[in-house]
């Protein structure tokens, strides 16, 4: 086990305690862990190497839904590799992001900076959120109920994913071919793809050019996805307006970010989606017990797809 | 007309230049327009006595839902007060109230303080919304579709009102017999009653000591319901969590106030539910044309409640 650091273990331990009185769980680092007694891991950023030093590993757990850090490790053993989905996640991630798209149409951010002054600042009505188009980028596990919940706020919502997904009251755009048709449409743009080769670097200048312009922009995928520099430009020229920003390419975010300061960026510390470890625990222990009768695991990482 | 000051002036006339066309639309200090020839009066906080010089006066409107200041006129005429409640309303409050929970729930207030200090707050994951039942004191207008929309993202919702409401799935309490039990189960308190005799100073210790542990208040309501130095020792001696002021005893709040500075306090300027002049110029032309057409205006003031 190693997610949270060792100061986590004995929430995790007592979060398994209860689902799962039986297993034994035990810190990546215990010395009298021996690596061939290993039957399941529960790691977010495993050093390379060691994951394979495990022959009787039957499933990797990521403890998260991204699962980018753990492929970092080329001796990765090839046996299921679960991403971290219990329902509780992509529940808060659509709460996260319902908050996130208020607070860009509202600009809070601005109301913060004048609390921060004590100063009253007058408030001329921008538009309502209804009034703004929010287009999902990645309408997996977490986009799906992050639509639904901008939908049943009144929110017009349109979605992007690799392949085409129907989802109720959302018109949804497949593929490369049709990104530009979808950005165009994206008054803000909330960014829930995985870390993949293909979305190294996708959040830059290229593609705030093809939103309206003034749009927002909501980060809560990987960090590796952003260009700061070109997000910074963008919102000193008007192209985008406000940013929310809850991953970075080096966390936790260094001191010397312009991030911080910037008076049109709200910075989140990689909080989005955050389950409890109980609520984690539960879901591994539901999938170990799946293993067990010989069902299918959920939320496989793909190695064709790379997500 | 007067609201908003003279400098609001040019954007009403423009509002109602699209709807009522026909329509005069004067500054309520305009030297060139006699009392005796008003019809209609637009008004927040009119001086006393003015209106009763108005002998044509067909009806007053309010430039918000609240008429409170209007009422503050002693020769107030007898003619329909009618609130200002345009469908956009009701639905911009719902954005607002749903911010305010979620960011109550997130912490927001702690990442907006950690951002000015460039500090990375390690998040540990706090209650999701959807463990939090929301009260929502005041389920008129406003409150139902507050109701609403929290219940659209799966957060538990109760009400109380006067008289007995039913809302879908949402459980309803009634009067001054049912107050406390509602308290008791409302983790997250958001008041949006009308400023009246018997609201005053309602949001004081001994409403707060009714409510679960550390529960969060979000205060939408009228300035006068609540007593600062009360929500200030609540929020530091652990009985509330964290509040989310919009309105305020004084506004604009004078730099004095603790509230600006309180790390639990979020102070919004009186912006929850600001619709715009444009949506509001729509609703009262309908109203005018309604009176006309001798139909029922909405969303009266009406004396024997007081609001
Ligand atoms: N900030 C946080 O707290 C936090 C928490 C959890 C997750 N996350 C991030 O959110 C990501 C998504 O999580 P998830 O559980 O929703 O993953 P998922 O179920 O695998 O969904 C990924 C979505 O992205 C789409 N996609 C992937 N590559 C694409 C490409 N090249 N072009 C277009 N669409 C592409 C997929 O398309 P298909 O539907 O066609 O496969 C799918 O819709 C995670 O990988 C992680 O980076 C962040
Ligand atoms: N911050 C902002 O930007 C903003 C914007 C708009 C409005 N507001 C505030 O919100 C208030 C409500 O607006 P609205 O349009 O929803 O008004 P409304 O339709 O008149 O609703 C008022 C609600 O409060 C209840 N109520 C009144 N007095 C009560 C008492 N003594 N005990 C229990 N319940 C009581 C009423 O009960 P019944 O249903 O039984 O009558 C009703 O449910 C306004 O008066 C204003 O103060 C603030």
């Amino acid at each position: 086990m190693k997610s949270g650091g060792p100061s986590a273990v004995p929430e995790w331990a007592d979060a398994f305690a209860e689902f799962a009185p039986q297993m034994a769980v035990r810190w990546w680092d215990d010395p009298t862990v021996a690596p061939e007694q290993v039957d399941y891991a529960l790691v977010w950023d495993p050093e390379p190497g060691r994951l394979a030093a495990m022959p009787r590993l039957k499933a990797i757990f990521g403890s998260g839904a991204g699962v980018d850090k753990i492929l970092l490790d080329p001796h990765l053993p090839k046996v299921p590799l679960v991403r971290c989905v219990p329902p509780e996640g992509p529940q808060r991630m659509g709460e996260f992001a319902c908050w996130a798209v208020l607070s860009l149409c509202k600009d809070t951010r601005g109301f913060a900076l004048a609390q921060a002054e004590r100063r009253w600042k007058s408030y001329d009505p921008p538009f309502a959120a209804t009034d703004r188009t929010v287009g999902v980028m990645g309408i997996g596990a977490m986009g799906i109920r992050v639509a639904e919940m901008l939908r049943a706020l009144g929110i017009p919502v349109v979605g992007w994913s690799r392949t085409r997904k129907t989802i109720p009251g959302v018109e949804t755009f497949a593929g490369d071919a049709e990104r530009d048709a979808f950005l165009a449409r994206s008054d803000i743009l909330i960014c829930l793809l995985p870390a993949t080769p293909e979305t190294d670097g996708i959040l830059a200048a290229p593609l705030f050019a093809k939103l309206p312009r003034g749009a927002g922009l909501v980060q809560l995928g990987r960090g590796s996805q952003q260009v700061m520099a070109d997000i910074i430009a963008a919102l000193d020229n008007g192209q985008l307006s406000g940013a929310v920003l809850d991953v970075f390419e080096k966390e936790p975010l260094p001191a010397e970010s312009p991030a911080w300061l910037h008076p049109k960026i709200i910075v989140t510390p990689h909080a989005a989606s955050s389950p409890s470890r109980r609520d984690r625990a539960r879901y591994i222990t539901a999938c170990i017990a799946a293993q067990q009768r010989g069902e299918p695991l959920p939320n496989l990482y793909d190695p064709a797809r790379g997500y």
